[in-house]
């Protein structure tokens, strides 16, 4: 058994300490909200991010991340994307020891276009692990705090790091696979959220699961697209990271970028929306990467476009979603065989 | 403006006849049941297949085929796949010139393992038509007649066959992309109902959206490799007729093969279940066929293998889903590659 920090105890940071626990680790779960810690170890509960969820007792909340990481073997970073650098730098200055790094953090940084793992790489210096692992996966924390089953997937650039990932959370209810594409299963994980907020507008409009299932089907090919031009193996995207990821997230009431995505439909302004939500909404900071990314590459993504234009230049969401379904290509198949083909005609 | 013969007054062939009649054709819609061809006719209300929709006042119900059929350039087939085999036989009696024929039939024939299509040419001699066109896609018949967007794929041996289908069908709420991937395209609509039965069971067994997901997920992999190894492109199912139909099959309150899934998985035999719902459940024949053809060629099917005998075998819901979901391999890639190596590795 072994001593596991969680760094961040949002809702998906609490579920992971959950697993972590029922497999008989030490853990701890950092937060940077002294009366979060206070009311986890007094209460056994974290009211604000999962409320239904009664956390083991063995597991112990933190406010001093020096505390936190103190001889642990594991650090496992569940922080929004715009904590991830300044988090990291912290981290750097009270470890004195190696560990495995893994991370739960779905995102791309804006303008920079750096994935979680690579501003992980930037700000922690490189002594104290050996390489980024990424967990990742079709996973509502609600439903993995009720042991229900739920596979995700762990990457990273040294299989062996994966496979102790694997191997930490691996347990009856929580099926853990492994993947030596590290890009691809942080990009899937990241550029869903576009979809999901997609799937979210149309729901919002009043349109049915026919525009829907269009729209998710579409946006894989093109969150494929852009993907594998940034380097994923195209297979990523139909498996758990991608796909699964992709219906969990655009389908299930639980999904917060699919929330924020109907309240838009329904004619929401952004900044009513997250207001209203009161929690990150990764997906419109994703947007907006994946669109300087296609911008500047010249890579269509009609979707991401569009709503792009819907988050951040008020344009009409009824527009928006007519216009793409209109779009029309003749043959299906010439968008489709355009993701892969460069990947498998070789 | 032509005349087309819609064959089968289902919530599918009403639904189809419904979006002739507002591209301005002259529908005929014929039902084997005189009755229903009287109810169409004097109220226009298909109140046991399509209760919701008023159809517009322009189609005919017709009882009598050799009077539907006259003078017709199109024949659109929506009839159950049990039903194939003899309505192309009174098809091929009564019919006196060539036809355009559109099938929107989704099923395999056990035993002979054949699409539709296979069926229908076997039936109807080839003097009436040049190919057969199928017709497919995310598209719950009752959304469709609710003008909710909705998108197809038709596909055909022949581009020009497909293209003219294309024309007939294609509107501002129904967008109709060709795919030349005939197989891929009839292969996806069938084998996705298994998946469904499967995703039905799940929710009714009381698990997740997680669960769900990667039953999908992992259900996409099986029935693209199933496919594949009878002559579909694997891309076909990443497209509308794939992962949009199984997504929009496997979500949706309107999926009659997900509610029969569900009534297994809350206890129900399939005798109960198919009594219950009084309408055909096509993923259940499909299923056996599946299995048939995956023991034949030892093909690794275990979700299908799991759902026929839940079907067929008394073997319990839960045993078998737990079994799915605990069942590891360690790296999913290693899956995902056998699928689409063998296309595109040559």
């Amino acid at each position: 058994m072994e001593k596991i920090a969680v760094i961040g105890a949002g809702s998906w940071g609490s579920a992971l300490a959950l697993v972590l626990s029922d497999n008989s680790h030490e853990v701890r779960l950092w937060t940077h909200n002294k009366s979060q810690a206070e009311e986890i170890n007094h209460t056994h509960i974290n009211s604000k991010y999962l409320p239904n969820a009664k956390l083991p007792n063995e597991i112990r909340a933190y406010h001093d991340l020096k505390q936190a990481v103190d001889g642990v073997s594991t650090v496992v970073l569940v922080v929004p994307t715009t904590a991830i650098r300044e988090v990291c730098k912290q981290l750097g200055e009270v470890l004195n020891h190696k560990v495995t790094i893994i991370h739960g953090t779905k995102g791309i940084e804006p303008k920079t276009l750096k994935r979680v793992s690579e501003m992980i790489e930037e700000e922690l210096p490189r002594k104290y692990y050996e390489e980024v692992v990424v967990l990742s996966g079709p996973s509502h924390a609600e439903e993995v705090s009720d042991r229900q089953p739920t596979t995700v997937t762990a990457s990273s650039n040294s299989i062996a790091e994966a496979e102790k990932a694997q191997d930490l959370f691996i347990n009856e209810n929580f099926r853990v696979y492994t993947s030596p594409d590290m890009i691809g299963v942080e990009l899937g994980g990241a550029l869903k959220n576009i979809i999901a907020l997609g799937s979210g507008i149309s729901d919002g409009l009043g349109y049915g699961d026919n525009a829907k299932a269009a729209l998710m089907t579409r946006g894989l090919a093109e969150i494929a697209r852009l993907g594998t031009s940034m380097g994923a193996n195209p297979l990523t995207f139909i498996g758990l990271a991608g796909v699964g990821d992709l219906i969990v997230t655009c389908t299930s009431v639980h999904s917060r970028n699919w929330k924020a995505g109907s309240l838009l439909g329904k004619g929401n302004s952004l900044d009513d929306v997250l207001n209203k939500m009161g929690m990150v909404v990764e997906g419109a900071r994703t947007t907006k990467a994946a669109y300087q990314f296609s911008q500047e590459k010249k890579i269509e993504m009609p979707i991401t476009n569009g709503i792009y234009r819907i988050l951040f230049e008020e344009a009409k969401p009824k527009d928006v979603v007519d216009q793409l379904m209109t779009r029309m290509r003749r043959h299906e198949m010439e968008d489709l065989s355009n993701i892969l083909n460069n990947k498998y005609s070789s």
